[in-house]
């Protein structure tokens, strides 16, 4: 079983072309993960909360263990916050554990609008409107905004949900090399009189496997040359980089605009569920009633709507968001020092390149082993050759929790005989 | 004023066919909207929770106002439970706000295990997977299995999720007429041949607009004769038919079986948020990995879970389903027996046809004012001669409640001029 290499797409589709033969099939490769004890297409399920350190169940060995946390999203460490716990309860004893509802019909209380109205002041824009996920308000700005007579102009790295979106509205698809403006501009030049019904780039602010940032005001200069509207999706951004996390166009110093529109998570940085779009009065009065994730979806339930107000509370009343940039750098120079290829990070996601995928998914295991969580990232998320750990930095992470990371990845990098620089 | 019709479709595309067109076209379309003091594009905010009576906001007269619920899918009544708010809140304190993570990262812990566990026991399915939503888990589940090498047949009456899932797999797609098992058998004699890398078909089990039932055992008869699968939507089921509330194949005596496929929700009966998936174990293996609205979204928060668990106790522990059974017949009767033609409608939801768009919505604006909330349902949702009152009837509902909505009907019906049988 050494040579068992995890393929995320290899099923697709079936050897016998037939809907029962690939899943039949990835029974198959299913058995193979087991045997080989994998924790990639099942997982060993967390006993505690997602914070700096966790506690989980060994599917494999069925026991218990305790890890430090490198592998979440809960950036600023906020999903298990007193703070915000105690304020989710408080909702919840008011106003229920659901909103009973889709948005249009009865699903809207006061508790939702005030969530809206404080992202709107996070983002700075003019409105806001809730989705059950970052995915749905992908799909719901994408798809409620364009058809089949639109061009939509993608950064390579854009995540999933803006390319399913972007299926899902019928629009004709570009992609630019990443944060390659030149292309964006040569696609721009070449395609703006064959779409009179108008043009929309997509970029990520903070992109999810690099955790690099978008050069959001170059972008902006060319996307408003070529009268073209520019949408961002801040899921990385929110709450981790600008002035009071306030996401990507803060840390650029870029203001609110008639001609952007932002999507972001609640999940993340701010550590609960959901998503957001924020955008003009008239583009989120549009999508209320024309994004179909936000239409036929149930609304948010009060209780994370309230931990989410909770969270945008601490982020503008404590030092968390400098305490993640503080962790982030830290960890950064130290990989650094110790001549890891970290790409051109600048967040608290940092890639640790491996460029082999089996390698990568070992790493991850030994890791695990030795107590720390790290989740590989292979084929096709990313390109065989840049296969990784993507570590992710929390603002409670310790000054030796940094330090045994990096010790950990120093020893598995030898023992696997991978260059460092 | 007064001839001002609501469209939630006009706007789909601009005059001036551009992205921007259609946005500033539909803020003329809000201005009379909230001029006619409507509550349709916009919501009255509730300021309690979901339950048979709450207070909302009037957002045109800026006053706090009561009413009875007739406009929820918290058919149960679960979302304002104490036993569930109490369930809810312990999970809280000891597993945070979030899940911090995607369900393949980090983002599973012991108690979505276990909620998947009770839903397949509730459905009799061998494993189950949650979704951020019903949405999401439709989304997910023909995307997922299907690709453009494989027809979809659709009852025309299916929901919106279900349809755009379809878009997003590449799948050629086919509609039977309602209920018309003639026509769904016609579709697949002249197709089978075609495809031979499958066939799936697929059905709401409840309806959500009519509130009728599929007649599961004459399609699953003409499905297995034509070896294809059957995946049914239970949203409007789960909680709501069946024994202890197990849903349409409970309802019909049917067993689990490899060849079919159930999507349904959390957020309805059992008053919270969320959608799953039950299906045989390698269906649920596979859609883990390759149903990209689950790959690529957070998992559901831990307390969410527990209040969905909290509900499911519920549901085989009392007699909330009796009683949802006992209410809905009661309404139904009594609304038969003063001449409102209900069509079909054999469950919670109980549609009152009044055939005309502008009527619908004037009716719910009156009601409001006369202390009920009930849902208009106008084009294209419903065809215009069927537009229609979208009745749901709750287990917490009194006779009093019943009796006060019939008697409001009637005399809005007066009022308005429309006939009862």
């Amino acid at each position: 079983m050494e040579d068992y290499r995890i393929s995320l797409t290899a099923n697709r589709k079936s050897k016998d072309g037939s809907i029962m033969g690939k899943v039949l099939d990835f029974k198959e490769e299913m058995i193979k993960h087991e045997n080989s004890s994998y924790n990639v297409y099942k997982k060993n399920p967390f006993i505690t909360a997602c914070d700096r350190q966790v506690r989980y169940i060994d599917r494999h060995e069925s026991k218990e263990q305790n890890a430090i946390m490198f592998g979440s999203n809960s950036y600023l460490g906020l999903c298990n916050s007193e703070y915000v716990i105690n304020k989710s309860i408080e909702c919840i004893k008011e106003l229920g554990v659901g909103s009973g509802g889709v948005p249009l019909l009865t699903g809207t209380t006061i508790v939702q609008n005030e969530l809206e109205r404080s992202i709107s002041s996070l983002t700075g824009f003019e409105d806001s409107i809730l989705f059950t996920s970052g995915y749905c308000a992908n799909l719901g700005m994408v798809s409620g905004l364009l058809g089949p007579e639109n061009l939509i102009v993608h950064d390579k790295l854009n995540h999933a949900s803006l390319i399913d979106g972007t299926i899902l509205s019928g629009a004709k698809m570009l992609r630019f090399k990443h944060n390659d403006l030149t292309h964006l501009e040569k696609i721009l030049k070449e395609n703006t009189s064959k779409y009179p019904g108008g043009i929309l780039v997509v970029t990520d602010g903070v992109f999810s496997m690099d955790g690099d940032i978008a050069d959001i005001p170059a972008i902006l200069n060319i996307v408003r040359r070529y009268k073209c509207l520019l949408a961002i999706d801040e899921a990385h951004a929110t709450g981790v980089i600008g002035e009071n996390g306030g996401g990507t166009l803060s840390y650029f110093n870029i203001g609110y605009s008639k001609d952007i529109i932002l999507t972001g998570c609640l999940s993340k940085a701010l550590g609960v569920v959901g998503g957001y779009i924020s955008a003009s009065q008239e583009i989120i009065d549009y999508l209320r009633v024309y994004a179909r994730s936000n239409m036929f979806s149930t609304s948010l339930p009060p209780g994370d709507c309230a931990s989410v107000l909770a969270s945008l509370e601490l982020i503008r009343s404590t030092d968390i968001v400098k305490r993640l940039f503080f962790n982030s750098n830290y960890l950064r120079e130290k990989l650094k020092d110790n001549g890891f290829e970290i790409l051109n990070s600048k967040t608290a996601i940092i890639p640790v390149i491996i460029g082999d995928d089996l390698k990568a998914s070992l790493i991850s295991k030994d890791a695990l082993d030795l107590g720390v969580v790290v989740n590989p990232i292979f084929t096709p998320a990313v390109p065989a050759n840049l296969s990784r750990l993507r570590i992710s930095v929390m603002a409670t992470h310790t000054k030796s929790d940094l330090d045994m990371l990096v010790s950990i990845l120093i020893n598995l990098f030898n023992k696997y005989d991978i260059q460092r620089l």
